[in-house]
């Protein structure tokens, strides 16, 4: 535990998949760790790892420097953190919420945070519970530039690779929120893809690898459609949104054919198709990101 | 044009962006090549190049023992193949459909060529316009397995990959759909994510680089998922489905918060209620391609 001799001493709440990863991931990097949850006993096989198990919030805050609260949104979040007792165990310390939510909420939070002399970083971890303690982890934070540069060595105990995002609290949420809307999104479009491929009898095992292929030219395409959404050119010249649209109502068709729902691609069609009403059929997919956010 | 003398005489019917496109990799491969398209003057350099320009599509198809077409789709493809001088035409060559449609409309047309002694395959173009001559172009076939080997090294004239994914029409126009379903879906979620990050004051350009980090985990999981389909298991274990609707109500939130249309991310979250309202709420997401399938 020789490594840790210069980190602060980190409190857990929350010991759900990912509250338990990342305080295993302490313990193993030598951070004296407490850890809490509402419900006893899911710690696991903390304690034997050295863990302390405390039998209040206000407890566990008491023992640590760094509070990290990883629980299943901000209304969890707020129920703990903002009761009395635990409010005033938390002042002068330092919160890392690694709950997920949306920026609005952290922006709130960050601000009865200052209101209560606690130090506030929002964060947002974009990779599976099992990733945490491996190079595989993705953290993003934001937050007070000084905090985050103080606790970092501290964070980087549990691996992976660590993003500041900037001072203004909301923008580890915002990417957190736009992340998971592609990921999401497109998770939805494989879904449904395999169980028209299945309808046609094509099993999801035959397809995958022909998906596979799909997702790795979505990279380049990112980048060159972010150059359109920032400049505000949608050129359509290689793929127009009257084709997009064509090959969408196409997915729809062979959907509903076997009767399976197709909402998801109807919703789809719908910006295309509105894009297209609005005089722009011309030009490339992106021009969606500009009309939806017109208003 | 000694690397062709084996290969036979084509004539490529459409000459919109990806028409163009075959043709010229067919004159630049050497082969003799004609061209005709509804619109006169389509042909761009073609005819500079090498290619002879027909004046009708009978015409066109006397000309060359294989026949490659790609228009719009396949009314504008019946449009072309059924009429009757077109079709006498026809008789004894082979055509190679290379329009986007339905599984549906590519089985009839091999049974309308089969009933006119017209060889005929399916195939289906993954990549666009500009990626045809290259190694990055994917082409989909299905058919009759002779046909596709006789005619295989002239289309691989055209670059890129060709694979034969089985003898049953259908086969190329499914797994078309299936990957347009796929790519215009998590388009539709990177368009949306862009719009929720700008309101947030993201710019597209900053978002990108993360949303090409999101695009590569999607290749495992795509693998990973199929066999939960293939299996009939959905683990939800690491991440089951009621975690991932509590997500996409955020996205959907945020999105509305800023007057965002979230009507793609509702079907989705739609998607995943209703799999947690049939009592599947601990599994994983994949649960949504076998509800989808069950009518
Ligand atoms: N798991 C992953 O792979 C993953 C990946 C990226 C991000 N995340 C994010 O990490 C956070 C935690 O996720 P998770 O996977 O650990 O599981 P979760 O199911 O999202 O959260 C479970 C935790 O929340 C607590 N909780 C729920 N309602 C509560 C309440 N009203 N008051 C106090 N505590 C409450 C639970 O306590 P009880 O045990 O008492 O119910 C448990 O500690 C979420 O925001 C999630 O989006 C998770
Ligand atoms: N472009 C790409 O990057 C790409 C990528 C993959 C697959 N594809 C597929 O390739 C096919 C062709 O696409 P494209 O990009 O070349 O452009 P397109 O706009 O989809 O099709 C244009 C072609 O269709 C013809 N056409 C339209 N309606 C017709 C009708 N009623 N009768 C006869 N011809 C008609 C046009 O002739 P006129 O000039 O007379 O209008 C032109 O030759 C489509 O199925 C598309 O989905 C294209």
């Amino acid at each position: 535990m020789s490594t840790a001799v210069n980190l602060p001493a980190v409190t857990v709440l929350g010991l759900g998949p990912m509250g338990r990863s990342l305080a295993g991931a302490f313990v193993k990097a030598g951070l004296r760790t407490t850890v809490w949850n509402r419900t006893p006993g899911r710690e696991g096989d903390l304690a034997e790892r050295g863990a302390v198990v405390a039998a209040t919030a206000e407890e566990a805050v008491a023992a640590s420097e760094l509070i990290v609260i990883c629980v299943v949104n901000y209304d969890a979040s707020d129920g703990i953190l903002r009761r009395e007792e635990v409010t005033r165990a938390l002042k002068g310390r330092t919160v890392v919420s690694l709950t997920a939510d949306t920026p609005a909420r952290a922006r709130d939070t960050a601000e009865w945070a200052a209101a209560h002399g606690i130090g506030y970083l929002d964060g947002a971890i974009m990779t599976p519970a099992p990733s945490i303690g491996t190079p595989e982890a993705v953290f993003l934070h934001s937050g007070p530039r000084d905090l985050y540069a103080r606790y970092l060595p501290a964070l980087e105990a549990l691996g992976g690779t660590h993003t500041h995002l900037g001072e203004e609290t909301g923008r580890a949420a915002t990417f957190d929120i736009a992340l998971l809307d592609i990921f999401w999104t497109a998770m939805a479009g494989y879904a449904h893809a395999v169980a028209i491929a299945r309808a046609e009898g094509v099993t999801a095992g035959e397809l995958a690898p022909f998906a596979q292929g799909i997702a790795t030219i979505l990279p380049p395409l990112f980048e060159e459609f972010a150059r359109d959404a920032d400049d505000g050119t949608y050129s359509g010249e290689i793929n127009p949104i009257t084709s997009a649209a064509s090959t969408m109502s196409h997915v729809v068709a062979v959907s509903e054919s076997h009767g399976i729902d197709a909402g998801v691609m109807r919703s789809v069609e719908g910006l295309a198709r509105r894009v297209i009403g609005l005089g722009h059929g011309g030009d490339g997919f992106m021009r969606v990101a500009e009309m939806l956010g017109r208003h």
